[in-house]
C-alpha cells in the first residue's frame, strides 16, 4: 500500500490518518515535537523543523506522495523535498502563492475572481491612500502568517492608521483590503484529482468568534442558488493553480446576493469538518484520494444538517478533558479530541459535530453539546 | 483521556482503534508480532505471547481497562492480570466459559437457551452412543481452540467415527452435537456495557465458504419476526454471564422458524463488521462505550441494506494488494484492509462493506468489489 506523508502533526494531519486508516496506508509525519495529534495514529512520526534537511530527507524517505496540513510551512521546504525528487501536492508554486495573501489576491484577480479591493502597503501613506479611495473601515494585514485574526487589523480613521501601521509591520509586509460588509461568511471545500477530476462539497455558512471559526453550519438546498457561481470559483481557481488536493475557500455573501472569495487554504480546511459524519466522503478522504490520483468520493449531504463546534482551548493549561462520558450520551452528537498535550486560550482542541433535520434544532444542539465539555 | 489495553494485535484490536481514534483514547496491544494490524495505530505495541508475565505487566501499565480481540487467549493470562489489580472486560470467567465449547453449550443449556444436544466425548463409544440417540450426522468439535471449521468434523456414520476421534482428539478434549439442518445461518451482535445498558444489533444472515465466514447481509426489517426472541435470547445470555462488551452470536434459523445459539464469540465478531458503515453506531465504537460504562450508542441501520464480504488470503504470500484505484469507484463501497503482511490461504486479510437500497444488487455489487482486488 502507499506510504503518504504529511507536513504537521496537527489536529489535520491526524484526521487525514483518520479518515484513511482502513485502506492500510502508511503515514508518515513531521512534527516539531513528540507525540503530535497525528504522530499518535502512525509508527513514523519524525521530529523536526522544517528547516531542517536532515529531518525532511528522513521525513520523505519511501514517500510515494507528499501532502501538509499547514500553508504556513516555507516554500523552501517544500522546494527542497521537490528538488529530491518528491512529488508534493499541493505543490511549492502553488502553497507559494496562497501563502502570501498579497499575491494570492492578485492570482484571485487576475482569474477574474471577484475579491475585495486590495493594494499593497508599504507605508502609512499607502493606507491613506487606499483609504481615499475606498472608505474606511480598511483591514490591514500581514501579507504572510495571518490566521485567526492574528495579523489583522481593522482601521477605521486615519487616526488609527499609523498605530496599526507600526503594530503590524513588526510582522512582516503588508497588505490593506477594503473592509467588506458581508450579510453572511460562506465557506466551500473542493478537492481536485491529479488527473483533473473536481467535486465539490456543499456550501456552508461560518461563525467566527474573536476571529476563529466557531460554528459550521451544512444544511441541504439552503445555499442552493449559489451552486453554480461557486462551482465556477472553484473550478477556475483550481484549475489556474494546477491545485491538487482538497482546498478551503472562505467566501463573503453580499446583500446583493453576490459573492466575495475571502481567502484560500491550500488544505482540509476547519470549516469542512461537518463532512465526516455530513457527508457521503469526508474532505479529508478525499483530500487522500486526490493526491494519489483516486477516484473522488460522492460528497452530498446524507443527513438534512449538520453542524460543527469548535473546542478551544480556554486558559494556559494542561489538557484534561472532562465530560465525553455525558456528551455521549447526546444522539446524532459526534465528538473529536485532537490529543493536544497543552491548552492554550483559543487553541483547537477539538470538534464536535451534530446531524439532524431541523437546522436550528440541530445548532442549538450543537452548542449544548459543546457545554457539556471542559478542558 | 482513557488508556485501553487490548489483548491481540489482530484486525479485530484494530478496528476497535479505528472506531475511536476521534476520542483520543491511548490504546496499548499486546501483539505476539511487531507491526501488527493494531500496532500500526498507536505507539504503544508490546511484543510478548499471553504466558510472558513480564509482558503482559508491561502492557497493562496505565491501562484503565483491558479488553481482548480473541477468545482464544489463556484464561490464565487474564487471570493473572485481574489478580495483578486491572479491570478485565469480559473477564476472566466469562471468557473461560465460552472459550470451552461444552462449558459454553452447558451454560447455555441450563439457562434455557435453546442449543442443538451435545454431550461429552471421551471415546469412540460416546460418539457412537450419541449418535444412536440423536443419529448421524453428528458434529464431532474441539472443546478449545476451534475456529474457521478448523477442530470440527462431520460425521455421517458408525464407520468415520474412529478416524473422526483419532484426528481431532490430538487437538485435546472433545464435544459431540446433533447436526443441524438449517434454513439460514444467522448471527447477531449485542453490547452490554459496564452498568448493565444493552443495545442489540439487527440480526443478519451469515454466509459460510468452506466453514469461513464469506458474506453477512443485513436488511432492514427482514428478520424483525425475530427480534423479541433474539433480544430475550442476548438479554439472557448476557446477565447470566455478567457479560460487559460486545458479543458476537452465531445462530441457525431452523424450517419451523426457531432459533438454536450455534455459538457465542466473548468480543467483536465478524458478522458485525457491516455495523461500521450499516449502523448508526458500530459494534467497535459500542464495544469500547460498553467496557468504560459509556453510554451505548444508537445501533439501528442507517441503510435499507448493508453486505459486507471478507477478502480472504489464497496463497501464502507476501501481502500485495492491488486494485484499491478501481475498487474506490464504485460508490457506497467500503474496503477495509487489515495491514497483515503475510498472506495465507483462508487468512483474513480485509473486507468489503457495500451499502444501497436492495438486498440482491447489494449482494451483487459486494461480490462484483471483491473480483476487483488481488493480494
Amino acid at each position: 500500500m502507499k506510504t503518504i506523508g504529511i507536513l504537521g502533526g496537527g489536529q489535520l494531519a491526524r484526521m487525514l490518518i483518520e479518515s484513511s486508516c482502513r485502506y492500510d496506508f502508511t503515514f508518515r509525519v513531521l512534527s516539531k515535537e513528540p507525540m503530535s495529534p497525528a504522530g499518535k495514529l502512525t509508527r513514523f512520526e519524525i521530529i523536526g523543523d522544517w528547516d531542517d534537511e536532515k529531518a525532511l530527507e528522513e521525513f520523505s524517505s519511501g514517500c510515494d506522495v507528499i501532502t501538509l496540513e499547514n500553508e504556513f510551512i516555507d516554500f523552501n521546504a517544500i522546494k527542497f523535498l521537490e528538488e529530491k525528487g518528491n512529488y508534493i501536492a499541493p505543490g511549492s508554486n502553488v502553497v507559494r502563492s496562497i501563502q502570501d495573501k498579497l499575491l494570492q489576491k492578485e492570482t484571485l484577480k487576475n482569474t477574474g475572481v471577484p475579491v475585495a479591493d486590495f493594494t499593497r502597503i508599504d507605508s502609512v501613506s499607502d493606507i491613506k491612500d487606499f483609504a481615499s479611495l475606498h472608505g474606511y473601515p480598511v483591514i490591514l494585514k500581514s501579507r504572510t502568517m495571518g490566521y485567526d485574526g492574528k495579523g489583522n487589523l481593522k482601521i477605521n480613521s486615519d487616526a488609527e492608521v499609523n498605530n496599526a501601521f507600526k503594530q503590524l509591520s513588526k510582522r512582516g509586509e503588508l497588505l490593506a483590503e477594503k473592509y467588506i460588509d458581508f450579510v453572511l461568511e460562506l465557506a466551500v471545500q473542493c478537492s481536485r484529482s491529479t488527473n483533473g477530476e473536481l467535486i465539490i462539497y456543499p456550501v456552508v455558512e461560518t461563525i467566527q468568534k474573536d476571529h476563529i471559526c466557531h460554528i459550521v453550519k451544512a444544511s441541504r438546498d439552503r445555499f442552493h442558488y449559489l451552486r453554480e457561481t461557486v462551482s465556477d470559483l472553484c473550478k477556475t481557481i483550481t484549475e489556474k493553480l494546477g491545485y491538487v488536493g482538497t482546498m478551503g475557500i472562505e467566501l463573503f455573501l453580499l446583500p446583493n446576493s453576490e459573492l466575495l472569495v475571502n481567502e484560500l487554504a491550500p488544505r482540509v480546511h476547519n470549516s469542512g469538518h461537518y463532512t465526516i459524519e455530513g457527508c457521503k466522503t469526508s474532505q479529508f478522504e478525499n483530500h487522500i484520494r486526490a493526491i494519489l490520483g483516486y477516484k473522488l468520493g460522492d460528497v452530498e449531504l446524507t443527513v438534512n444538517s449538520a453542524v460543527m463546534i469548535n473546542i478551544l482551548g480556554e486558559t494556559d493549561s494542561t489538557a484534561d478533558y472532562k465530560g465525553l462520558d455525558e456528551l455521549v450520551k447526546m444522539q446524532n452528537t459526534y465528538c473529536h479530541i485532537y490529543g493536544k498535550q497543552l491548552s492554550k486560550p483559543g487553541r483547537k482542541m477539538g470538534h464536535i459535530t451534530v446531524t439532524g433535520e431541523n437546522l436550528e434544532n440541530v445548532t442549538a444542539n450543537a452548542i449544548e453539546a459543546r457545554a457539556k465539555l471542559t478542558i
